[in-house]
C-alpha cells in the first residue's frame, strides 16, 4: 500500500503519526504541496481530487483521511483495538467525534489559519481583518465547545474513550495548524492543554516529527524560514488565485 | 431506541427516510426547531449538543448523523448490506463520500442557505448580495465537482457503489436545501438530475414525505406559509442573533 501525504496538511500528519505508531507496512510517498505535485496529471492519476492524504492499495484508490483510517483498520486485524473499539457504543463515540470535527474543528481552524496567515504570506497583502475577527470568533466558539463539552467527562482520559483513539490524533493535528498564525489554541483551556500533552505523550516521538516544519513556522511567530523555496510559494499564490478559494 | 428528529433538518430528513425504508424499529419523537425545542434543558439531558438527529439507546446517547447511521447498521444486522457494504473496498468507497461530504457538500449548501433565505426570512433585512455571491460561488463549485467527479463514473448507478447507499441519501437531503432559497441544485447537471430521479424512486413514498414541508417553501418561492409560528420564528431569530453565527 502506498501513502501520499505532506506534513503540511492536518490530515496527512494524523495518519503518519498513526501508520507509524502502529507500526503498520505502507511505502511513504511525500507529494510536495509546495512545489504543486499534487496540481500534475500524473498525481491526479492516483487521486482525482488531487488532494493529499491519500493512499493506493494494490490498485485500490482512496481519499479523505477518516475514510482511510477505517479502511486502514479493516484491513489490518493487528492494529491495536483502542484506536478504533470494536464494541459498537465505543466505536460510535469515536466516531461521534470523527463526524463532528470536520465542521466542528477543521473548518474554523482551517478557515482561520488560511485568512489569517496563508493568503497574506503568499499574497504579500495585509490580511482582511473584518474576515480574521469573524473567523477568530467562530474558531474561539469551537474550542469552547471542545473545552467544556468534549472533554467535560471526568470519565474519560480521552476524547471519545478512555485510551487513545484515532481521533484524538486527528483533533491535535487540526489544533495545531492556528498556532502557525500565532494564535494559541492550547493556552489558557486548561483540560485542553492537559489532553494535549497526554496525546503527545503517547504517540511521540512520531508526533513531534510529523510536526517539525509546524513547530518551526510557530517559532518564528509565522516567519517562513528560507527553507520555503519562494518560486513555488508564487505559483502557489497563482493557483490558489486561480481557485478564488480564499476571496 | 429513540430517534430526535425535525424534518427541517437535512440530516434528520436523511436518518428519518432511511429508518423508514429499511423499517427499523425505533420510536420517532420529534423535536419542534422552530419552537425551539433544542434549547430546553429537558433536552439538552438527552444531547449535550442541543441538535437534531440524536438517538438515544437505552441510556446510550449518540450525536452525529453518520455515526448514528454506522451505530444503526452495527446494531441491527438485518439491514440490507446495500445501505452500507461489509466488503472492505465497497465500504471505504460510501465512507469516502461519507467524510468529504461534510465540507464538500453540506457546507456549501448550508451556508448559501441560510445567507440567502433563513437569516432574511427571521430578520427582515434583505441578504447580504456580497456574501450571496462568495457563497454561490462556493456551491457552484462543489455541485460541479458532484457532476464531474463524484457521478462520472459509469461503472456506478449511485455515487459510491452500484446499489444504493446511505451516501446516496444524505447527498440529496443536503441538496435538496438551497432549493428553499430558489436555487434548483438539480438543473442544468444532468447526472445529478438522473441520479436525484434514481434516489427518489428507491427511497419513496418516504423521501417525498420527509421532504413535503420543503416542497411547500420550494413551491411559494421561499415564502413561508401561514404554518409557520411567526410568534416562535422571532424567538428563534433571537437566537440565532445571540449566537452570532450568521453575521
Amino acid at each position: 500500500m502506498k501513502f501520499y501525504f505532506d506534513l503540511l496538511s492536518q490530515p496527512s500528519r494524523a495518519l503518519y503519526i498513526f501508520l507509524k505508531v502502529t507500526k503498520t507496512p505502507v511505502e511513504f510517498v511525500k507529494i510536495d504541496l509546495k512545489r504543486l505535485e499534487h496540481l500534475t496529471n500524473e498525481f491526479k492519476a492516483v487521486n482525482r481530487f488531487q488532494k493529499v492524504p491519500c493512499i493506493v492499495d494494490n490498485g485500490f484508490k482512496l481519499s479523505e483521511s477518516v475514510a482511510i483510517f477505517r479502511y486502514l483498520m479493516q484491513s489490518n486485524p493487528n492494529i491495536s483495538e483502542n484506536w478504533y473499539p470494536k464494541d459498537a457504543k465505543s466505536r460510535a463515540l469515536v466516531d461521534e467525534f470523527l463526524e463532528y470535527q470536520h465542521i466542528g474543528v477543521r473548518y474554523p481552524c482551517a478557515i482561520y489559519f488560511q485568512t489569517k496567515w496563508l493568503l497574506p504570506t503568499f499574497s504579500g497583502k495585509p490580511p482582511n481583518e473584518k474576515k480574521v475577527r469573524e473567523y477568530e470568533n467562530l474558531m474561539i466558539k469551537s474550542l469552547d465547545t471542545f473545552e467544556n463539552i468534549w472533554l467535560a467527562s471526568d470519565q474519560k482520559e480521552f476524547l471519545a474513550t478512555k485510551e487513545i483513539s484515532f481521533a484524538d490524533i486527528l483533533a491535535c493535528c487540526e489544533l495545531e495548524q492556528p498556532r502557525m498564525a500565532d494564535f494559541d489554541t492550547f493556552k489558557d483551556r486548561p483540560r485542553l492543554k492537559k489532553w494535549h500533552e497526554k496525546v503527545k505523550k503517547e504517540t511521540n516521538p512520531y508526533y513531534d516529527e510529523a510536526h517539525k516544519n509546524v513547530y518551526d513556522i510557530i517559532q518564528s511567530k509565522g516567519k517562513l524560514s528560507s527553507k520555503f523555496d519562494l518560486v513555488f510559494i508564487y505559483r502557489y499564490l497563482r493557483y490558489i488565485k486561480f481557485k478564488k478559494f480564499f476571496e
